[in-house]
């Protein structure tokens, strides 16, 4: 029996600085501000992270401990991404968009002993200060009145400025955690998923490749996904393998905003939401900029619509490639980055780039069906998209919602395909996904194709219970003109097969939307059930 | 005390090979033949390395079972790097020019049941099979007579057409030994390093960056290392990892064949030593072809001479990259990728490009004096090279030669400096380079100054015992023209400072090489403390 001689060294995050901060020590972190950039050197940064995690130290928080933070995407919040985690603690970033009595729910629930938190938002902190027992010392960046704050308060720059940076880094398991973030689930418990060292550099370390963002040391990435969210797309700690250039906006973020740092900072790479993407699109149509210093643009969160990644590479230089991930995948877990062989720009670049992603190495994927068949990647096959790898959780903080998982796989909620290449695409969410006879039905595809029809306003699809077929469709149109249901099933019956083709149609005024004016398909599924819809048929099945 | 949510799924390399078998299951690993190239599709390789592992594990090799393979790079080779990790047992991959005592000395050490052969090379089993009792059965790949074989032999393809693809990989702790490979240190003891899959994984995981190989989906990969040496510089997996097709070159290592397999097979990639590559140019000097398909080179296990570096770019068209590795380090360990704003073939460029390496990330580096003290980076202090991390060897096999080792750091036996960017520069041996008065002087800076003097044919230096300074160079000097030392140490205190310039010389007729040409130290020392050399003193110091 052979064993290894390998040296057992831990991967952590300190180590990540440590690489950054020497071996790209020039390379350069410039945070927004009022009037211009911030620059600060990753050896910089690596010195007031060791400043801040001997000053962490100092105050008392231990392995293990949580420290929340709240903060827009700046410097002192790359400093705290090293520090905390690199001393032992957990960072725990929180969405500056939460309610109160979301920020307070979750502060309590991960146990946060400390909080980090932006100048500009201290407000939200005093809001909530009274149902925070466990906090016991804020620390604010920033030159902003803390009278309001009753919890004993630290000036980050002061704290940072009264150490020196020879912190002695410990080395501890790789296992142990590093930082944390809740899921945007507004409804039912917080799920808190816990990073561990091993997870985030293992993650950092995949990002690396050409097949993920591929980021190169003469690279400056603006970072417009929140650092509060899922590690900011894993872009810091890449960052600092890498060597690239960070371009942080702080609260920054109108398109106005973006527009100008990129003719401003000239970045390669940036990162961001679609809707963010298609502000930077509408502003740069009105007020004509140039926005070609940025090699590519990765998308996520939500699907990018066909016509707004064509405009950005049309009308804007800009080349867009589409990344999927999660909270709970530490963020990219598949990049539609188009196989070798395809003309930029040609229909099948753009088809092939319209793909949710491609699967990173590291991550195991897998699509199973109602029965829990695991079935094939043909491109066709539909069934729920499971996930599983080292930086994948396998569960939530506290232990909660364990239908979430099914034997170390992570149920994803989404429904969709993988072909022989490992492209996926996404096509609905389990929930609203119709079960008709053992075969799936996509609420989205129905929803898109009625959009098609001109006189269609809106659309929206639900299933309901069917005696033979388990769930047939019901849509829901919102009618610009009279229409026949018919003749709208007419038209889908020319881009669907027979059995997907919905007989069950109500036509109403107005669709109901969620907050953040989603269509709000509970409440849809409500108002079927309490008989207050009318259903017009369209055939007979 | 927070606790990590992520799973807990090992590192592997059979999940590296699914990975690489699914995603890029289109990409090739082309084999060298006698006419041609034999073709097989990652799909292939990773159905190939499924009925491997079924087969050994049918002939009942278990978890930690030492597996040696004599081979070329061929596709069969490939399967073996897959198929025998895969299934928990050990690759031992044997050098091919060993001889027959090193070959059983090393076989036996390490415990192999079995041996997997390729058929040219069966002869050389046959010569050692009486002293070789651990070896149960050797498997054969191709089609060659194994009559003179008296252990039991399997053919390799027999046994792979033999089974069914459907093998499930084992899933088992990342810390188990997949792979081991002894160094080409040909004296004392055998040392060997056993890599795990944690340790190889998080290796090719390295690799893929662009400050390393930055492979693609659309490069070809030439490995003109050989894969029984450490780990074929990692390509192989990452390869898997990436996407990139392999062109294995088989037996056929002629500078003749190399060339013919650019113009033919168009590889985008290529790994060599520098010898190799100074047999390419020749051999593309006079044999005008076009190599111009190579987007880079890389250069290892040597320094690679400015002029070789120069005129593979200036006369081929080839970009060379040095990089720096040991079979201790998993191999590729640091790549002297030039930092960003060099224009290319620009002196800076080319100067920069003459470093050893630059730190890859996972590595940390030091360098260390005689007293143990840690030296700065800053491109001038000259101390041993010693690196740690999860893919360098922390020991050797049967924990032989402890002394390589201090407090979990490789003693590298190089020595070198390192600047502010983590590009480092080995300049002599430990064991070469002359302790003088608290300094170091490197044997090899002073053989290259003294050689740039047309009259000097041959030049070497070793340190000889000083009372003052403990230690002084003594040059061995073979002349081509009578030559006064005074005049030779004037020249030298041009490009030195006043302490390092040699005060004692010897004018021989002849210098004392090694086997394989290299200049014999030892023999020198030994020479010279037996009274044998007749020493000229240039000037007191």
């Amino acid at each position: 029996m052979i064993t290894t001689t390998m040296s057992d060294v831990p991967l952590s995050l300190s180590r990540v600085l440590r690489h950054g901060a020497r071996v790209f020590g020039g390379s350069e972190c410039l945070t927004r501000t009022e009037d211009g950039f911030a620059r600060a050197s990753f050896r910089e940064i690596g010195a007031n992270a060791a400043r801040l995690a001997k000053a962490l130290t100092r105050l008392g928080i231990g392995h293990g401990d949580p420290v929340g933070s709240l903060s827009w995407n700046t410097a002192a919040h790359l400093e705290a991404y090293f520090g905390v985690p690199g001393m032992g603690a957990v960072l725990h970033t929180l969405n500056t968009r939460l309610t109160g009595r979301q920020l307070s729910t979750i502060v309590n629930h991960a146990g946060d002993r400390a909080l980090i938190v932006d100048g500009t938002l201290v407000d939200q902190i005093v809001a909530i200060q009274d149902e925070l027992p466990g906090v016991e010392f804020v620390i604010v960046v920033g030159d902003v009145p803390v009278d309001a704050l009753r919890k004993p308060v630290h000036r980050y720059h002061e704290l940072v400025a009264a150490e020196d940076p020879d912190f002695e880094w410990p080395e501890f398991d790789e296992r142990s955690a590093a930082s944390m973030c809740y899921t945007s689930g507004t409804t039912g418990e917080p799920k808190g998923v816990v990073y561990s060292h091993r997870s985030l550099v293992l993650h950092a370390m995949s990002l690396l490749s050409v097949q993920a963002y591929g980021p190169r040391e003469d690279d400056r990435w603006l970072a417009l996904v929140p650092m509060f969210h899922a590690n900011g797309w894993g872009i810091p700690y890449a960052a600092f393998l890498s060597g690239a250039s960070l371009v942080l906006p702080n609260r920054f973020m109108s398109a106005a905003d973006i527009v100008g740092m990129v003719e401003t900072a000239r970045p390669t790479l940036a990162a961001a939401v679609p809707t963010l993407w298609a502000l930077v699109r509408d502003h740069a149509r009105e007020h004509p900029a140039d926005l070609t210093s940025l090699r590519v643009g990765t998308s996520g969160g939500a699907a990018i619509p066909r016509s707004l990644l064509e405009s950005l590479e049309v009308e804007q230089g800009v080349r867009i490639v589409q990344g999927w991930g999660m909270t709970e995948t530490s963020s990219l877990a598949g990049m539609a980055v188009p196989p070798p062989g395809l003309a930029p720009g040609s229909p099948e670049d753009l088809t092939q780039r319209t793909a949710s992603g491609r699967v990173l190495a590291g991550v195991d994927m897998r699509i199973v069906d109602d029965h829990g068949t695991v079935l094939p990647w043909d491109g066709e096959s539909v069934g729920e998209i499971q996930v599983r790898g080292p930086s994948v959780t396998a569960g939530y903080h506290g232990d909660v919602a364990a239908e979430a998982f099914d034997a170390g796989w992570l149920r994803t909620g989404d429904v969709g395909t993988v072909d022989d290449r490992g492209f996926f695409r996404i096509t609905d969410r389990v929930k609203d996904v119709i079960k008709s006879g053992g075969e799936w039905i996509s609420s989205v595809e129905l929803e898109d194709l009625l959009l098609g029809d001109p006189r269609v306003a809106e659309a929206a699809v639900i299933g309901i219970p069917d005696a033979r077929w388990t769930e047939r469709p019901l849509v829901f149109v919102v009618a610009r003109d009279a229409v026949d249901p018919a003749e709208l099933a007419g038209r889908l019956a020319d881009s669907l097969a027979r059995w997907q083709v919905p007989e069950n149609w109500a036509f109403v005024s107005e669709i109901p939307k969620t907050a953040v004016g989603k269509i709000d398909k509970n409440a849809l599924r409500t108002r079927f059930h309490a008989g207050g819809v009318d259903v017009v048929r369209s055939r007979a099945r």
